[in-house]
C-alpha cells in the first residue's frame, strides 16, 4: 500500500471516529503489536493522543520503558488478523510473523509500523501522570503516514461481545458550521 | 422514548465505537448541553470513562465547579441539532430551548439527561490531576439508562471538515475471541 506522509495536526480524521487500531511497540529488540479501542484525541497541536492500555498487556511494559509506540488504524480486510492480535500474547508469540502483518520501518520511532494499515502514525509519550492510576498514557503523534485514497477509509469499532460496528456513508453538514468550526 | 436501566459496567458498548455525544451540565441553576467526540472508556468496574472538554467551552466551568456531568449518545435523526448544539454557546443560549430537546431527570446527578438521546450515562468527576495541562477529565459512570432496542443505535461519529461517518452494519467474530475476551 502506497502511503504519502501526512499533517500530524490533522489525525483525528483517523482517531475521532473511534476505529479499532493496532499499537505497535519495540523495546530489547523486540516487537510487538496489540489491538486497542480505547483511545482519545486530545489536542491537535502540538498532536497529542491518549491510549489505555492495560497493565495486563506485553505492551503495557514495553511502551513505558521505550516511551514510543506506533498507531496503526486497519481496515475491514484486517479484521480477522486484528481480533486474533487481540486474542494472543507477545510474550509468547511473535504477532507481526503470526499474522503474515509487513514489518515497515518508521521515521521518527523504533517502534514498528504495520504495512497494510491505512494509516501510520509515529507516537513519543509526553505525559505519564496518570499510568499508575489509570494505565492512560498520552503520546505526541511526532510523524504520520496514511494512502492517500479513500479519504475516508473503512474501519471498524469494537461494541464489546466479539462484535464489530463497521463504517457506514458519510454525511456531510459542514454547511451548518461556523467557519471557525470547520477544522 | 422509553428507556431502561442499563449496567455502568457495560456502557462500552455506547463509547467503544465513539460517537458524538453531548455532555449535559448544571451549575448555579443553569443547564448546558455541549457536543464532544474526544471521549475515552478507561475501565468497566469501576466504569470510568475521560473527556477532554477544552477550557473555552462553557462547559469546562461548569463540570470543573459541580464535579458532575451527563453523557447523552444521540442517533442520526438528531444530527442537525447536535451540529447546532455544537456551534453556539451555553453562555448566551439555552440551548435544550433552541433545539427542543426534552431536559429530563437524572438519578443521580443534577446535571440534565436528554430525553431524546439513546443512552444516557449520569457521572461524577473521580480525577482530575490533568485538567490543568489538557482539559481531561475522569468520571465515574454512576448510572445508566438506554433504549431497549435497537441494541446497536444508529450513531454518529466525526471525521472533522463539517463530515460524519454514520453507523454501518454490524459483523460478528465472536467465534475468533477466547472466552475470556468476550467482556
Amino acid at each position: 500500500m502506497k502511503k504519502e506522509p501526512f499533517p500530524v495536526s490533522n489525525i483525528r480524521r483517523f482517531l475521532e471516529p473511534g476505529p479499532i487500531v493496532l499499537v505497535g511497540s519495540h523495546w530489547k529488540g523486540r516487537d510487538n503489536l496489540m489491538t486497542l479501542g480505547w483511545h482519545v484525541v486530545l489536542e491537535f497541536s502540538p498532536s497529542l493522543v491518549g491510549l489505555m492500555i492495560s497493565s495486563g498487556n506485553h505492551t503495557f511494559e514495553m511502551v513505558r520503558q521505550s516511551k514510543e509506540c506506533t498507531i496503526n488504524v486497519p481496515t475491514l480486510p484486517l479484521i480477522d488478523k486484528v481480533v486474533g492480535i487481540g486474542n494472543c500474547s507477545g510474550a509468547d508469540t511473535d504477532k507481526f510473523e503470526k499474522f503474515e502483518l509487513t514489518r515497515a520501518d518508521s521515521r521518527e520511532v523504533e517502534a514498528p509500523s504495520v504495512g497494510e494499515c491505512h494509516a501510520n502514525l509515529e507516537c513519543r509519550l509526553v505525559e505519564d501522570k496518570l499510568v499508575p492510576s489509570l494505565n492512560f498514557f498520552v503520546f505526541e503523534v511526532v510523524a504520520a503516514r496514511a494512502a492517500p485514497r479513500p479519504k475516508y477509509p473503512k474501519t471498524f469499532h469494537y461494541y464489546g461481545e466479539g462484535k464489530f460496528m463497521t463504517a457506514g456513508p458519510v454525511v456531510d453538514r459542514s454547511r451548518l458550521f461556523k467557519p471557525s468550526m470547520l477544522l
